[in-house]
């Protein structure tokens, strides 16, 4: 049996006369998009601009919510009610939804940014007022979480999860990942990354830090476009995964 | 035959901390509102209330898209290019329906706010842009706007137009509005705008400040809320349109 | 010997087409505001017109810093570090600074908002980043303040303190203010407020929830203006105080 | 007698995440920059670096204040009244002054930005706005700009002017700009540019689109960085300007 793969990446991280990463060079590696909904980064230029691109090249288009912080990148926990989180997430799915139905798509997965995308996997009352957000926006959209609360509570609710693999960062013994304090925690190396990568998907089992094969799930493969060496690891990615007979296709299409 | 009328207002035009306007006291009056979006005033909470709101009086949802100029509270040309004005409005009005889906109802007008609705009246490349979006988001979707531009193109785009009566202006003998610089463009004697209303909705006719009357069609008052006076005049001008045996409806209710 | 007392408020609080409060009847009760800086609230036609407002009055002019948070009114902790706390306050002072010039006055007093406000009572990372940036902005800054990390780190930086007085919520014994979780820990009563104002001013002294007198500190005691009844007891205080032959008087013009 | 001339770019135009132009390599270059003040781009943490930065290499710290409009850059007329503008330079000014006071500096200069800067040129009531503001705030502060309206309030008001010349634009024979949207209105090739800067400061003449020679004062010339290509054209222009003997020297420092 063939295994499939999605790849995704964050896109349209821009804002006005600014540009964050190479767009165009990752469009041709991904199947699927993460679009920023104007709250960490897009504004309706950019995100008009994103999703035509997405359906150019058969990209899917995915929603990137954020808590709103334009100046720290969303990366800041503003200390929102898990009303407010529900609330500013219809309010970025549906202006997306809306660009993406003038563009004759439709927005098929759910991705939260930045430290949203931090707390939603371990803060149950935001999981579930994403989870409760996605379910009455759209029953068939898929969300992406890595596996915590958000996948826990999106399954509650019916929708499908995509398990977003992270080939890049060093796991501990029991599968979590090594926090980002601590020395090599995050690994830069390209050659093993495309390694980790490949025996994730295929074998779907990741080596932790002491060596001990850790199995993991995988639907999708994050990969980064914000430096030129990063498009070209993320090509070489897609190489390594192609070349093994993997095929690598969009969520939407083929996720049960 | 019985005559029908509209009765709409600006709603949720708070942001943040701050309120403008007794909405709940309006919502008594209206059939209609015309939503802030987040642009010039409005935050997903704030949408998500009134919303909620209008649901439970069974008042008609409608998005009030701006320039983004939150400080200007919309009033301001900002020198969009048509494509931006095109972009914005998709992204206001996706993002209010989102939020109305996830309350069990679905935005039904579309009435640009403050500088870009008395542009869309005048500039052909702005009315195109907003009919654009419409027609695209959503076929059935009514257009508010006074005789102008936006009224022509949404018409000729196949969408359904309901025209704004404006009974507390000045008009020349012409039909255009007295412009607001002159004296006396602003009618504020709650006694004369509610003749003139009544007059308006049930004969189809205004009177120049010459005295000439004037056929004008109206499909919908835009009544104010920013006021005491104003919530007393609201009801005052119902009242005086009831008494004449006016129907008030929801125009997304009886809008051929 | 005569005692003398400040009386400040926050001021300038709208936002573009917003207001909160009313600012110009307050102004005939203080000696000084806290005037917002942009950040939670004001923006430069509000601070100019506020400063403007005070000047005309003999009221000292203030900066009321915050975190960058418009939406919240400056009540989130969103997460700063201490240096972005330290160039934010600079920038905000800076601005008012500048304002306050135009106008043929300068910033006498300093007092963080908000969550803010509440951090450098606890944070001595976010206290010591403000001492800096007051000192080497006016050497001779009052920094106003309720006993804590910021009291401390502006007299260690060489700074005046004016310690801040609170009539309006309860004390446990230890002379820690009861938490705003808790039934009672704020005291909403006009009568019991002026007399508790009157006690802590004018013999030091507030009582405890349990009825034991606590030794307070006092250089100014911070009134509201967000509703009518609070105006009315800003006057009520304001009287109390002068009935008690207490001197009304600018921090600036006398802490020593 | 030797010539003295300033070079002068805009810096610190990131925001948040975003950067623009390579502002370290800009620096070796210049003699004085122009501060993005957060309101077209800059925030506090960047301007604070870029305060640092100039006075690290002795480059003079100017004001580059704007519209509001982060979002397009300071690019758009938004209909400001002159007093919002005065209050909005103030507030900019200001900022940029205690973030320059902090790290032992002072702003000797103040350059509009984008379409505020082309707007002072021929508006009277903007250009007294801004020189208002100038002068109250610092009388010996140096206002950039080109020859036009603020110029001349400027100088109207005491200020001292440093005019900016412009290398990179086409001429008319009465010496005004060919207008950008004019084919050849933009210089583009690298050694035309440095030959006309040259003989600009060296000869105080600029030939016009004809072949007229033009007599042209110039103070300071404006450079970029915001490509690579800019950056080697700016190296080579102040070489060619220093073999040809002129001193390259902050305005600051020699203006009379």
């Amino acid at each position: 049996m063939t295994r499939r793969i999605d790849l995704v990446a964050d896109l349209g991280e821009g804002f006005g006369p600014w540009r964050m990463g190479d767009d165009a060079a990752l469009l041709d590696v991904l199947t699927s998009a993460n679009i920023a909904c104007g709250f960490h980064a897009g504004d309706s230029q950019i995100m008009d601009e994103t999703v035509r691109a997405c359906v150019q090249r058969g990209v899917g288009v995915g929603a990137h919510p954020s808590f709103p912080d334009l100046q720290g990148f969303g990366r800041r926990d503003m200390g929102l009610t898990a009303d407010e989180v529900r609330t500013d997430v219809l309010y970025q799915f549906g202006a997306l939804q809306a660009i993406a139905a003038y563009n004759g798509t439709t927005v098929t997965h759910l991705a939260p940014h930045g430290r949203l995308g931090n707390l939603v996997a371990v803060r149950e009352d935001y999981a579930e007022a994403v989870a409760d957000a996605a379910k009455r926006l759209a029953p068939d959209l898929i969300v992406l979480a890595q596996d915590g609360r958000l996948a826990d509570a999106a399954r509650a609710a019916g929708l499908r999860v995509g398990i977003v693999g992270i080939a890049d960062r060093a796991y501990e013994d029991d599968g979590t990942l090594v926090r980002r304090t601590e020395p090599g925690a995050v690994i830069h190396d390209a050659d093993e990354i495309r390694r980790r990568t490949v025996r994730m998907v295929v074998d779907g089992v990741i080596e932790s830090r002491n060596g001990v094969p850790i199995p993991v799930a995988c639907d999708t493969v994050l990969v980064h476009g914000d430096t030129p060496g990063a498009i070209d690891l993320a090509r070489s990615i897609r190489a390594g995964l192609e070349s093994e007979g993997v095929e690598i296709a969009s969520l939407a299409d083929w996720l049960g």
